[in-house]
């Protein structure tokens, strides 16, 4: 796996701060190689920077203490929730100290009449739900992975029915963070939109730590539908699917979830989950509303892919049933790595303008394999927004490479195509090189925010704008 | 009306930069008095501080220029689009330049796969909806004035359907800018999502051009519903109805537009427009969607009101039928300004959780009767967001410091009910004092990003953070 570059460390402070965490949290402080590894990253395909030490936090005050010690030395913070970033994060290019947020795991309210909650940072989004289950509440945006409320929030990120629901950007009312000198601010109350000021919790989400740490998070919640229906449709080619996606998007038939595997990634599921989907591109489809209303729906988009080609069209509202029909993607993860068995997986993502999607994805295709990389592809079709999987042989060392020059080509190629390098993943270190190919100047705002609220560079140090 | 506080100016600076600006500019620069007191304000209750100048924008090239311009002198630019906000957003306190935009006013690009156009500042959002009728889209954003939209972004307005189709924030995919140095940015591409660095599009949208001049922008489009219903029902209190506007967002029903009129207005439109309507709160909606699907709407609708002691609904997706229907809400601001022929109205808003809006809504109009301020109300009432029109003789002389005070209930009522002091006009100078009673520390964070990003203060100072 590449190694991203160290930054100067500042070893008189780290060694000041370390000792004085030391004493002031006692057993929640760690220096253990494995739990300083754990806090480096998890997920990323990048490799591992571990921070010098870790800190448990369990109050926003014990969070803001240990920033002002860090900030009094000058060494960086690095907040942790679930470890399930995947661009290189929570790696610690300068050292310095892992925050863990796990312990704040508590939601402190819930506002039903308003459909809001509000939770600590360390609450995954499984533990949201399954404590809202008997309010008739949920909270919608799903990464896929059972991810902390607190990073989900400081990467802006999104999933499978951001199509219907929005994400993080859409779902997070406001936020308390600690800022780089410690200081602790709420960007605003519970009012479903705001025409106070500046839009700091906008700012803050999808900051990635660089500049606060979100302690506390107020969210938006949506009611249960009534009915949930399931579907699936497969294409003769990327484009017929996609053609099918824009028609639905365009008539405004509010689909909950529209995902797009292509057809490698339909051969692999097959194959793992001993299914017989043609191995064409397939569509899934999930419909949320009246029982009226869900099968409306996928009446319209029933005919809607037979016009644009589609065969197979199964649909149903059956809680069991709609399991089978979407059975295909959530075993695709462990399908696609097993095109290839003990490879390591390396998951990107680009988003582009709904129109330029087949062509993005059939692009990439092709690349990926003049490259010699196996790489399945699955979208958030509706957000114009996909993953490739790149499976790569860790006995080859040229892989690693050849995955960067990949990364780099579908990064340039969104951008041509007036999309962006990163539809949900973030920057981390992982994308920092293509941050100003996409924006230009616009990141020297960035660096001057940074600089501005930040002026050490301490909090989360080598990421967005290293 | 009462005067806001003016501002040191820099009267060597102000006459050297008008000097190159006459002469760079000729007949598109004018030091005219009527054009600069229509540039300072034309639809706020606050005085008149008129610019020095106004320059006739035509190009991002020209914005840029003047901007140079401005900042070699250390002289305050103001942007000017349609002049329709409501809180001294145009004063020119410490004097300076309005960029006028409205001849930017070009519709550049409709990308209708993509659900999405690129237009100039200058264009109304009546405008740009006449220019789409053809391709079946329409742009949401509905703040009643005719406004141009780049005056909408930079004040994040919003309006009746933003509780279906959200606020500018939700709206605007990426903009241009020109920042106060005159470097020209452009946040983003044309990607529905992007996890691609700070947010700095949410930054700029709701900055009141006091980060940057928004020169383009990129806006999310809607397809025009197949059909359209609109319905009203009358409720005995303010609670009841608020009751029936809970339930209605709890279930997710998703009305497109639901409008609160407290029993003055409706006394008031009553009058005006000689209609019958029992005078006591009245809810007024739309539902989008299929045939089927906004009948569905209507009648789940139905149910709800009678729960919560609703009578006299009626429904109606006759295009004719639903205009008398919606007839009250269209004649409102001229019915409420004859309720006191001859007073000087001011429009002010609020937004809390909507669990506490009938509340606030009572309480208020409880204090203004206390004292003695005719204010009927109308609310976005799905949003907790609401106007009281403060109708005040200009003969009075104790009525503007009596206006004053009541705003500075409201702000802080709202406040205590973690809610807002304006959920869509915006702060500019009417707001400033609240803004830091609202949001504590994190104002601090505004002023630092705005002296990172505009260090000489001349992008329309005084405003948001003076």
């Amino acid at each position: 796996m590449p190694a991203p570059a160290t930054l100067p460390r500042n070893e008189t402070g780290i060694a000041a701060a370390l000792g004085i965490l030391a004493q002031r949290f006692g057993e929640r402080f760690s220096r253990g190689e494995d739990i300083r590894r754990q806090h480096g990253h998890t997920m990323t395909w990048l490799a591992n920077q571990p921070p010098d030490a870790v800190v448990f936090a369990e109050t926003t005050e014990e969070v803001a203490e240990t920033v002002r010690i860090c900030a009094d030395h000058g060494v960086p913070v690095i907040p942790f929730g679930t470890g399930t970033s995947l661009e290189g994060h929570l790696n610690a290019p300068a050292g310095g100290v892992s925050i863990d947020l796990a312990r704040m795991d508590q939601v402190l309210r819930v506002n039903a009449e308003d459909l809001d909650v509000v939770v600590q940072p360390g609450v995954t989004r499984r533990q949201l739900n399954e404590y809202l289950r008997d309010t008739g509440l949920f909270f919608a945006v799903d990464p896929g992975a059972d991810a902390s409320l607190g990073g989900m929030a400081a990467t802006r990120a999104s999933g499978t029915n951001a199509v219907r629901y929005g994400t993080m950007r859409d779902n997070v009312v406001a936020v308390e963070a600690v800022l780089a000198d410690g200081t602790v601010i709420r960007t605003g109350g519970r009012a479903r939109k705001s025409s106070a000021g500046y839009d700091l919790t906008r700012l803050l989400v999808g900051s990635e730590g660089t500049l606060g740490i979100i302690t506390e998070l107020t969210l938006r919640l949506h009611g249960i539908p009534e009915a949930i229906s399931g579907a699936r449709c497969s294409f003769p080619s990327v484009e017929a699917a996609a053609e099918a996606v824009i028609m639905t998007i365009q008539i405004g038939l509010p689909v909950a979830r529209i995902e797009l595997l292509d057809a490698m990634a339909v051969g692999a599921i097959n194959a793992y989950s001993k299914l017989d989907l043609p191995e064409t591109p397939l569509l899934l489809l999930e419909f949320h509303g009246s029982e009226a209303g869900v099968a409306e729906q996928a009446e319209t988009f029933r005919e809607i892919a037979v016009d644009a080609g589609g065969t197979g069209f199964a649909a149903s509202a059956d809680a069991e049933e709609r399991g089978r029909i979407w059975r295909a993607r959530h075993d695709a993860y462990w399908a696609l790595r097993a095109l290839e068995p003990g490879s390591d997986a390396l998951s990107t993502d680009v988003c582009v303008p709904i129109s330029r999607l087949a062509e993005m994805i059939s692009a990439t295709a092709e690349k990926a394999r003049e490259m010699g990389i196996t790489a399945p592809i699955l979208g958030h079709a509706g957000d114009g927004n996909f993953h490739a999987i790149f499976l790569l042989d860790p006995a080859d060392p040229g892989a690693a490479a050849r995955a960067e020059r990949l990364i780099g080509w579908m990064s340039e190629t969104a951008i041509a195509m007036e999309g962006t390098v990163t539809g949900e993943h973030g920057i981390g270190q992982g994308k920092a090189a293509y941050l100003d190919r996409e924006l230009g100047p616009a990141t020297d705002v960035m660096r001057a925010i940074k600089r501005a609220l930040d002026p050490q560079d301490i909090l989360n140090p080598g990421k967005i704008v290293p």
